[in-house]
């Protein structure tokens, strides 16, 4: 289909360029192309888009990025140079590219105030976030979000009626290094990433984040991490056996995938799997995207073109919802039909 | 359906009463009738096994169990215990009762010849492990199975032609402790469960276990942890991406499902997440289970005797996978038909 | 779920009961409590809304009805009597119960005459027909009304904004009766009512209907009688290998159905087919209904209440299409919540 | 994957060139090409086998071939000669090409003789009827083989051992040709064929053939025509609602599809009507066919190929269940892995 809408696709800064390539060696097949596809943001990403049917995307920069930046001084520094430099890239393409805010997870109030920047001012669509802040005098701390010391955070979120994409991110410290030493293979899309995430969404969810800011909406990536699959498990031991003896929150976790949450098809182009999340999520609630460059352009917009799906079902997640979760001006496409 | 057979069903020792209660009061609407029905082997289980068609239950002692027990001698010494005292409370009941053995991990000749010992002397089915065996001085290490060093083990394991039951365990230690502090509802079968077992059934697959074992045969609780929801991107990952830079398993990570890894339904009472799970990892492979006490036979047989399916498939989860895979003996319905 | 609309809900006349308890006796167990049930209106068929949750039901008069009729003033004459009749019976009760024309489809003028008079004089809320019209001097002929001189009525139901529910019949005629002779049990329900049905809708869509009314919305029950099976061979013949030789219609199967069809659940109360049916047309043209009495209550609304699946899709299939596309009035339990 | 079995692939004779070709300017884009392929038993077949993966084929005499025969003596000296013919033809390709045997279906003995003798004479797999004999003076009579009159032939079938291949021909007679006057398209695969067919298999099973033929096998096309659609459909009125009034087979509809009915895949390649099928009716009585050469190749085998699936179910449907139905030879890649 044309007219496609991608969310969750990565860029780095070109300066960065050699923490880029080896970071690119540890996984990539070819680390060169992938360092120059990443730090490119409008002239072959823009070739492949149109190639592939995709009308519009939204940057955001990679990960862990600034989670990965424990002083707090230096990660507020890199954030609001992540954004400028995007804001500057994308400036003359506003009908193909948008961007999330990047931001330092360090202090609520100051990254409230960075993503009302990036929205006011930039007219950024939203914020990314690598799931925790690594924090600490040695880097060895995590700061979660779901804590009511966030509240002022997610208030700006709701009040700037923007999404807030929930990212993956390695895990880190010595506990884990010496756990994965062995099984480096599975650090990463085929296992760990999701994990983190969703333990990070679910935090929220009991700790009441969603119940306080009831309009909210956070986005996760890869179909959902692993909420899906255990979406009825969530649900029976929430409802019949965790709140009898005491959790907060104030409705099911079907409530709050209906509510506050969306899923995105990024890294994660399997037609049974998005099947099964149709069913526990909704049609309603699931988005395309890509996950370039980690995934590229083809697999994922020819595995979507061809999903076996009813034609309603197949333009809201490739594009119609994309559209207003994230109130996107007119774009290449943006209303081209399908058959 | 008549006849079924669950193979993910608890048991604690009766001398251990206290710390059963008090765990049970962790988790359980009503601990003492948690911790009576975990401590009861053959009253009212095969009443409840009458009453909702089980034919016949593999019994397995309670996690953590000798997994949490770091120092080798006591963890063998309460394993030998379990064995001799489960062998002795199922004698009576052959055709309704068998039961896995339980294992101290610490030393691989040790585990193997305990192994042998419950399947030739007592009839055991195989053996049930709760993930890694905590080890160290002071309990924070972790002993993972998918080193070299454990050849003997699995080489054990495959002569005895016996399934292991890789079983979920808390996680344990101070880092898991601080993050969990605050998320204490997602301790358990809600989420952290799976992540465990799934990093290690992977590293056994990353590591050549199963190559070096191709006859080993391997169960997971909980339709497959979190390996089914992500078969796709493993798949994606480990011959599109990762094997160019080295991984050494000779197979797809569809083939070990194929020949060496079974699923049960223990504790997931999903009709989606089966259907998903028939796709994934197919219905010769999948077995049902119910994990009681923590589940209440209710809960599991009336969900799987309305799920709509075919009748071929429901008969071989129901019951006809177990007979194949454990060589059980005839037991109370088992060969009764389904309509 | 509380506030669910059935719009596939039969009653018969009173004045007919020694017919309609003979007809009973083909089909039903207890053909006395049936011909009770079916002559009921508004006494016993509401408690059994309040009792499983139903807010609102469409009435409609039981097939064949009218359109066995092969005498055309006794057909025009037999669809406003029970226009009438149902019109009185309802009225008291708008919160409740509405109703679909009955018309003889003899001729279109007069048929749309009809249709206009029951939705502005009652708030009738569409018509709901059974199959082709039998006519002829010895009732042997059929009128189909896919052909351009039933232009007339199309453009009078798309002015209203009403839809179109059409209905299976029996088959009839002395060919038929002879192949059915020995398979009495085949005829109904199990598999003959879909055929002529789907025969007759795609004729509309082959012979233009929909091109030429665009805005036309019909209804099909039974889960889309055997459309949704075939939707993709359809798909293919017409895509791939039809259009080349000349078919007519100008835009694809799944498009028609995206913008003209909607199917319900009447009679059809499995998980499966239902899932196969959201991926097939997807959650947003499909209406929960019943077929009572020739089902009951209990079967419908049990099961739809347990299907496992997101609560989006399960409230605008249980309730907010019906809402958007007959625009009913509030109604008990029209705002209701569900978990 | 290699190796696969085709089961559903027809070819006509040399000599009946003329008419072939009319029939191909009915319905194929290129009827030349249709004419020329049908005509080829070994030739251009093999090269599009080799080409696409496909083992081993089974051939059948196109539809409606001697079914639309109504002369008895005319119909038997056809099938004669088709089976002598194809005997012929495929005698230097036993490791690649399998024939199923025409019959004239006017006479129970003469039909059960000549199965016997393409069997056991010519290795043939079993017989492939199209639907109900054409009889009677002017062709307007049609034969069922339902009664206690075709018991001696169903006997002779499950004596050999060997499936009966149930196959969909056009409707015929006065009736439905003015029918389907204005709706030719619809004649054929989107819709009609499955009618016809669905109808005879399930008189077949309420008139009690498979009860006193338990051992029989009979293969339906399309994925089961329409039968598995309405499975829980025809399971309840049967179950529910019918038997109490007198229905007189023995077992569930459920049953007879687990024991006797096979489905196989041919002109319906479509991802999800294949995952509701294998719900419905399971992996295990599922079977990969084309429909060559009214469908070509690389649609049905790109498709198979690339269907979401298990290894263990993908190998069962693509080519171990016809192994075992079939009892075929090694052939082609019979013993090919798949990953």
């Amino acid at each position: 289909m044309l007219g496609k809408v991608a969310l969750e696709e990565a860029f780095a800064l070109p300066r960065m360029h050699d923490k880029t390539r080896w970071w690119a060696s540890l996984f990539a097949v070819d680390p060169d192309k992938h360092a120059a596809e990443i730090s490119d943001l409008v002239g072959q990403r823009i070739k492949y888009m149109d190639e592939h049917g995709v009308g519009y995307t939204v940057l955001s920069y990679t990960a862990p990025g600034v989670q990965d930046v424990w002083d707090p001084e230096a990660a507020q520094s890199l954030a609001v140079e992540v954004n400028d430099y995007v804001a500057g890239e994308i400036k003359a393409h506003p009908d193909r590219l948008g961007a999330f805010a990047t931001l330092s997870m360090h202090d609520p109030e100051q990254a409230a105030a960075e993503l009302r920047r990036c929205v006011t001012q930039y007219g950024f669509k939203g914020a990314l976030v690598n799931d925790t802040q690594r924090a600490g005098a040695e880097g060895d701390d995590m700061i979660f979000y779901d804590g009511p010391e966030w509240d002022v955070f997610w208030a700006a979120v709701t009040e700037l009626d923007v999404p807030f994409y929930l990212h993956p991110r390695n895990p880190t410290g010595t506990v884990h290094e010496r756990l994965w030493a062995k099984r480096s293979w599975l650090i990463g899309p085929p296992l760990s990433f999701a994990h983190g995430v969703s333990l990070h969404v679910l935090g929220m969810v009991t700790n009441g984040v969603f119940d306080r800011h009831p309009r909210l909406q956070v986005v996760l990536g890869h179909l959902g991490e692993h909420i899906p699959f255990d979406m009825w498990r969530i649900n029976h031991w929430f409802e019949d056996v965790k709140k009898p003896l005491g959790l907060a929150c104030q409705r099911t976790i079907r409530e709050y995938f209906r509510d506050n949450i969306w899923i995105t098809t990024s890294g994660h182009f399997s037609t049974t799997t998005l099947q099964f999340c149709m069913a526990e999520v909704g049609a309603d609630r699931i988005l395309f995207s890509i996950d370039y460059p980690f995934e590229n352009f083809a697999d994922a917009c020819v595995w979507y073109d061809g999903v076996p799906l009813n034609l309603d079902d197949k333009l809201k997640m490739g594009r119609e919802n994309a559209k207003r979760l994230l109130k996107l001006p007119a774009f290449k496409d943006s209303e081209a039909r399908i058959a």
